[in-house]
């Protein structure tokens, strides 16, 4: 077959091969980044699932907006003011199918082949792969533990054209778990409205916080139009359901709508009301309180553990919340070549290099705390830390 | 905001707009595609939802893959042998967000800029605008009542350079209602077997048929595997559940399969199980059989009103399946220029135009009946009818 640029580009990273085993039942799972399933409301789905046909029946299966249905579209900028303090409206709000469809469309949107954008180093890989379909040039921006360092940025944007976006993810980042201080959002903000460009602000973990006070997002400090938030509720309440969202300017949701139509028309008319009526029904709040709650105790006995089994020289993130942590090997070991020794003991995690686009960096790799039941989390990790010893005794 | 190029090339057609105005209740609504929506199996539904969350509950709401939910594609390769006598298994099934993500995602497969794909004139809107983000160019085959002309293929194949696919709905076209004859598909099969390139066979309405027998699917006759089939539940079960499907060889499912994490992940995991339960636990077939007996008799009420109450000069065609049927007005008369005044009267058509990607053929309108009660169908008709005549007449 003959395809397209874009198809000849698309190669297998190995990354699929090793979430599939990773995801066998005897793995300590470490690798992926799915949500507790033990926590899914699923009584309150099946009375979710009633109530929709009740109320609305055919309308909730016969096609339907492409921007999203409204009462969604209205909830979500409700909880948009309420948690994130950026206020907006409904008319600013786009109903994606997940995070990962708003990324792309976002990509698709604004870069044309060989126009920059800047990402945080490293970043998230689903955002790296969305984007690379349009064929940018990727800029690294020099980050450490409070975020983007904005006298990098600035001489970036000094001395390079064609930077056409930037892509961010200030709270809990994946994969590092990072979270960016006050004085940096605003250093940045200052920066981004100074030289006026659009900035893809993805926050899936935004309400997944387990130490300190709530940050205000960078959509909330916008006074621009240039901030583009991505939100999400497969972290919150299910993934499988498949529905994010975007916060943009009504001028950018146009756009989007004109897209959405010709990649899918629009996203499941069903597992949006899914969510509508889980937020009309149940309280999300009380949920997300049930999801802290555990997180929190997996993420300290992580933490914990690899401060107890991890041998001298490597280090580890302490991430206030989300769903992972980062960590740092001595200087020449590559996180990579280890894993396949880590999976024959069991263990997988998700090496470090394929977080930074332009290569290199084989000495991380990124833990998940949010899949496997307390008990496994430290026996992988003894196992995990075992095996980093005989490494680096060998 | 500097959009890509692919961001600039999205304007607003209008169609939006003409959709919204004919979705109003009190419109004769002959414009859009959707189903019959007081036919919807929702009792069934309601059963399907309940059992979803019994046998498999939180599987059912979590991550899943790309290719799609397995049982479903099973499920999906027995139906192709069955009733499109095509003969394939799961592992060249791939699941879509209906068919129009089948045919995004496979316009950026095969596409570059400036690339040639071979359509019927007229073809499909949403297809046009699917490739059309890709930039390539369209070169239209003369079509007739029995499909697509042979002799012009092999003509534009022989002179036409950069030729990466061709586009084809054999069944029940959409616009025009026109199905291949049977002596047209094997003379096409012919040419592409000789020149080797892929073809995209859209089929969303093929179980659809109201008169004679079916015909067998190009994928059923294609031997070198350069026939992709586009499949979809929107028409025979519910459209806003977003599922459908793509048969192609291994090889392709592969790319598909990559490319589909970076622009969305998967489709919804409850949405596919809705699906694949409901053909478990109710009988599809005996669905569609109550579909067709509905659709036939609004199909021939539509024709026998446009024999009756159209001007002579203005011909239909007699679709034997499908949503549509395709009005030709005489020569010089715009469709699109007339659509004001008949929204003043309140009827709603599709001005043919857009269908014909590189402009021209104002003569045409395309009329949908599968949403309207039989007794509007008549009185739309009627007003339309009247309406043509003193436009002939004035």
């Amino acid at each position: 077959m003959r395809y397209s640029d874009l198809g000849n580009g698309l190669k297998d990273s190995g990354l699929g091969e090793l979430l599939a085993l990773a995801g066998k039942p005897e793995m300590y799972n470490f690798s992926s980044g799915f949500p507790a399933e033990e926590l899914f409301p699923l009584k309150e789905l099946e009375q979710v699932n009633r109530a929709i046909l009740q109320k609305e029946g055919k309308q909730a299966v016969q096609y339907g907006s492409s921007a999203g249905y409204l009462p969604l579209r209205e909830q979500i900028a409700a909880r948009m003011n309420k948690i994130f303090h950026a206020d907006c409206s409904a008319e600013q709000i786009f109903i994606t199918s997940g995070s990962q469809q708003g990324l792309s469309l976002l990509g698709q949107l604004f870069l044309d082949k060989d126009d920059v954008v800047l990402v945080e180093s490293p970043t998230y890989l689903g955002a790296i792969n969305a984007f690379q379909l349009c064929g940018p040039k990727f800029v690294e921006v020099p980050t450490d533990e409070q975020g983007i360092i904005p006298e990098a940025l600035e001489e970036i944007l000094r001395t390079t054209e064609r930077v056409k976006m930037m892509y961010v993810i200030p709270e809990f980042q994946n994969p590092t778990g990072v979270t960016w201080t006050m004085e940096r959002r605003r250093a940045v903000m200052e920066i981004v409205n100074r030289y006026d460009f659009p900035v893809l602000e993805d926050n899936p973990y935004g309400e997944l916080r387990y130490d300190g006070e709530t940050m205000p997002a960078l959509k909330s400090m916008d006074t621009k139009g240039n901030v583009i938030f991505l939100g999400s509720f497969s972290k919150i309440l299910m993934p499988g359901l498949r529905v994010g969202w975007i916060v943009a300017e009504p001028e950018i949701l146009e756009k989007l709508n004109l897209l959405k139509q010709d990649v899918d028309l629009q996203c499941s008319s069903f597992a949006q009301r899914q969510v509508s009526y889980f937020m009309d029904m149940f309280d999300l709040d009380a949920h997300v309180i049930v999801l802290k709650e555990r997180y929190r105790k997996r993420r300290t006995l992580l933490y914990d553990s690899i401060q107890k089994y991890f041998p001298a020289g490597v280090t580890a993130t302490y991430p206030e919340g989300g769903l992972f942590l980062w960590v740092t090997l001595p200087e020449g070991m590559d996180a990579k070549a280890l894993a396949p020794k880590a999976t024959a003991r069991k263990v997988a995690y998700g090496p470090g290099a394929p977080f930074y686009p332009n290569g290199g960096h084989g000495n991380h790799l990124r833990l998940n705390f949010s899949t496997m039941q307390e008990d496994r989390i430290v026996e992988g990790i003894q196992i995990l830390g075992d095996l980093l010893l005989e490494e680096l005794e060998g």
